[in-house]
């Protein structure tokens, strides 16, 4: 590849989205008075234009919105529904989304509906569905390869690559379990911000406020899913990435440990071999726990192994939760990251239900390590590259940086010089660290932890800044997801709200109303199966 | 710690190993007219003392040479043995053994007699067993912590610690589950290299022919196990040293996947905190493989997570093999490393006897990546610590290296300068061939594969050299057994002779005569339980 920079990047971008664009049929595209209203400085919801854009018709609508990837599943197979019209309804929807939030990246609309179309011959000929995924649209972060489709994940220096020529790992092994694949979203420059924005595809906004961020690094993701454009959709996370697109746009989503869902095959933002301690994992992000527990089963059950050599493939357990009360840790935020009125309320509501049920809560906040601290070992793991790879794909084609990448660049990071010999210390860190957590699961004989996996809701575009709730996960390697749970309104929140606390970014009641707020629940490592079954109580809980 | 060279380092040494010698009782002791000829130097073998010398009845002979560990907990449990006969049995073994080979570091036979009888009590009282290894003695590798008994794994500097005050996680796992402690076992100095031997303790030898290796790092298990001294053992395996003693003793031997088995709390060698990708293991050593199912079914099955952070907590499945054929892909040697005549007989008999079972055998020699580079790769993942921490312990007592050490310092790695930026290369390097034999174990569908542990049978003392046959499990962290198959003899072997093989070390069939030959049999990551049931199947075709 040229060292040479590439003199209009700016075009090139421009042609890739046009390009883009044209991909959405005429006839699935939105008036341009209304587009004309969508920029990023916009402070107004597009949740319900899909509804009242009058594109989709009465059953599109329905099956876009009223049902679950486990109900859709249900649909198809029971021949109540096919899956053309199931992808077909998707893909109009996300064709809608793209032009609301610039949630997309690569769209291959008609390759999906030839797709369905085969697994729906497959059930007819056949009698029985491809697999537990039959004929379902899953839509997939821009890193995961898809063959004949590009994967430049926002580097104008990847643009020149060729299609790719082959799938990721786990894009096989869910195809072979019947997923129908229609489009590829968008995602932050470098993938370690938690806005999904890059000099590619440029930014996208958070349906429930355009003003604010959708979260990252799978933000594509939360968007899409927001405005139901998808029903499930696959996203990596190593500090948060898909579980903060998750919290910032009121969706479900699922973290694993490391280990269980295969990784490999995908384009990586930086330099492979990373002797970090920290392993991204794939995780479903969607609407429903049970949508993550079919996705996370169908995974682990599928003979892992032969589609990646570096999975651990540890089928997925059936597991009944002990009949007794649940023990559930709980932290309140931490002093640098004082919580949101909403996120405190959200938090406070969640306890108090689980406690009415009876279940037991214990407090954590002074039992465990200092979290900001993890944070900032955590995120040193991903500046060990002494060659800075991700800088040199910028370099290369001569494109600037986005503007939330220097806000996870605190001072604890500015200083630091990656070395062997710290390494060795970074790990013995580490391990205090997790020796410290497990001391507290263990002795507390907790089932899970709930906490915060941001202190407020999305925030303003580029303001996020380093994810210490979140990252904490990825460097326990202990599995964790979040849940939706009631959303900002100021006149309520109001009794969280503390005059003294540092809110960072600023607190902003009118800016954040109505936006989702949200609950993670952490589980212990290798006992994915068994946080599953606990977010399902929370689920139920927090519906009831 | 004082930086000071100990002015006495041999005096103390000394002072440390006559006080193991008081720990055996006098009417325990061998006659001086039978030790004086147990040297390092005699070319003598000394299995049969134990029974020829007259200090066990017939009863601890019979307790001690007839049975495995299986057996042995039957007869405790059912009440036909009491484990303060079958732990005083053996107690009175490992003492001889120690006074033939030099195999133990710590001795606590009263303490364990006063546990038996606990186990004893136990069962009498509560009419069921402790536990799965209910009563049974097992013996540790001196660098498992055992609370009240130093484990200064060879090291001079060490000789001051205070005695551990807890126990390794694994001890206290087993001991839950029945287990009876009574001794700790000889390892290397640095625990980097196949000879047991250190300047603490001395050297263990080869109850075979005392003028060979008993194999290492856990050599002082291999031979103890070979005396019968002990009836299971615990071994670390890094680069083979739970299966070297084993090929090198006529023993069997498992190496788990990682993290099935608890490994924190025991005394690492060198720095904590290794970047490296070869995480050590443990693993069961012993005489049979019903023996080591029993031991790692317990491990696992043992709720691991909470005795140990690190661990995956992966319980033990109950698998069941394929009614079709076995597929073994099959390694016979490589060019730097030409098999010696007994090895290539033993692994010609084994694949000779698998296929009038019906089983397949694919050769693989030319399929796969370099053994020997891969295992320079491993190599250079050991020596990643820039602080040399191993070299610093001997400097701080000015002890000097055993001479085997110098033989791992091959060419390639006396010049490697670890570097941060070299790791991630490093890394890169290992998933290619990971990779490789990812591709070549899916694409052939190989159950297993069978291949030497080492291209000899134990051999003199400082000779082994690197171990690529045996780290190169580690490096792809694939498990792996070794079962004793055959032995060296010269009439038989000679034609498995080359004339123009390069033999290294060379090959003196009057040397090793009578040796234990062996094979190995390598499975895919995490299916242990898979494994487990492959070797159960080769050790019967052997027996037959």
């Amino acid at each position: 590849m040229s060292e040479m920079p590439i003199a209009d990047w700016q075009g090139l971008a421009a042609s890739k989205r046009e390009a883009n664009f044209k991909k959405i049929p005429e006839k699935w595209r939105l008036s341009e008075s209304l587009t004309s209203q969508f920029a990023e400085t916009s402070a107004i919801s597009v949740i319900d234009v899909p509804a009242t854009c009058g594109l989709l018709t009465p059953r599109e609508l329905d099956l876009t919105s009223n049902h679950d990837a486990t109900a859709l599943v249900e649909l198809m197979t029971s021949g109540k529904a096919t899956s053309v019209e199931v992808t077909t309804a998707f893909c109009k929807r996300a064709a809608i989304a793209q032009q609301c939030v610039n949630c997309l990246t690569e769209i291959f609309f008609e390759e999906a509906i030839a797709r369905a179309r085969e697994c729906d011959d497959y059930l007819r000929k056949n009698g029985r569905p491809m697999g537990p995924l039959h004929g379902l649209p899953i839509s997939l972060k821009d890193s995961f390869n898809v063959r004949g489709t590009q994967a430049t994940i926002g580097y104008i220096s990847f643009l020149s690559r060729p299609p790719a020529t082959s799938d990721s790992n786990l894009v096989t092994l869910l195809s072979d379990n019947g997923a129908v694949y229609y489009c590829k979203t968008n995602l932050p420059q470098t993938m370690m911000t938690a806005d999904s924005h890059n000099n590619v595809f440029g930014r996208t906004l958070n349906p429930h406020n355009l003003s604010l961020t959708a979260g990252g690094s799978t933000g594509g993701e939360g968007a899409l899913l927001a405005m139901r454009g998808s029903v499930l959709g696959l996203a990596t996370d190593v500090a948060g990435s898909c579980r903060i697109p998750a919290l910032c746009c009121g969706l479900t989503s699922f973290k694993p440990s490391a280990g269980r869902v295969p990784f490999g095959g995908g384009v990586p933002p930086g330099r492979l071999g990373s002797p970090g301690s920290i392993i991204p994992v794939i995780g479903p992000i969607g609407h429903s726990i049970r949508d993550a527990e079919l996705t996370m089963r169908t995974i682990c059950n599928s003979n892992t192994w032969v589609f990646d050599e570096n999975v651990l493939g540890v089928p997925w357990r059936s597991v009944q939760l002990p009949t007794r009360p649940l023990r559930f840790g709980l932290i309140r935020g931490i002093p640098k990251r004082p919580l949101h009125p909403p996120i405190a309320r959200g938090l406070h509501s969640c306890t108090t239900k689980l406690k009415s049920k009876g279940h037991q809560i214990i407090l954590l906040d002074d039992k465990v390590p200092d979290i900001w601290d993890s944070a900032i070992l955590a995120w040193k793991f991903f500046l060990l590259d002494p060659r800075k790879t991700p800088m040199s794909y910028l370099q290369q084609a001569g494109e600037p940086l986005v503007p939330s990448i220097g806000r996870t660049m605190v001072k604890e990071l500015r200083e630091f010089e990656p070395s062997l010999d710290g390494l060795w210390d970074m790990n013995l860190e580490r391990f205090k660290i997790l020796h410290a957590w497990h001391k507290v699961m263990v002795e507390n004989e907790l089932d899970a932890v709930l906490m915060p996996g941001n202190s407020a809701t999305a925030v303003a575009h580029d303001t996020y800044g380093l994810t210490p709730f979140t990252v904490l996960q990825n460097l326990l390697n202990y599995p964790s997801g979040i849940l939706p749970h009631l959303r900002a309104e100021e006149e309520l929140d109001r009794q969280f709200f503390k005059r003294d606390a540092a809110y960072e970014p600023p607190y902003e009641p009118k800016t954040f109303e109505g936006l989702p707020a949200h609950v993670q629940v952490m589980g212990k490592p290798m006992q994915d199966e068994e946080l599953m079954e606990i977010l399902r109580v929370v689920e139920k809980t927090l519906a009831e």
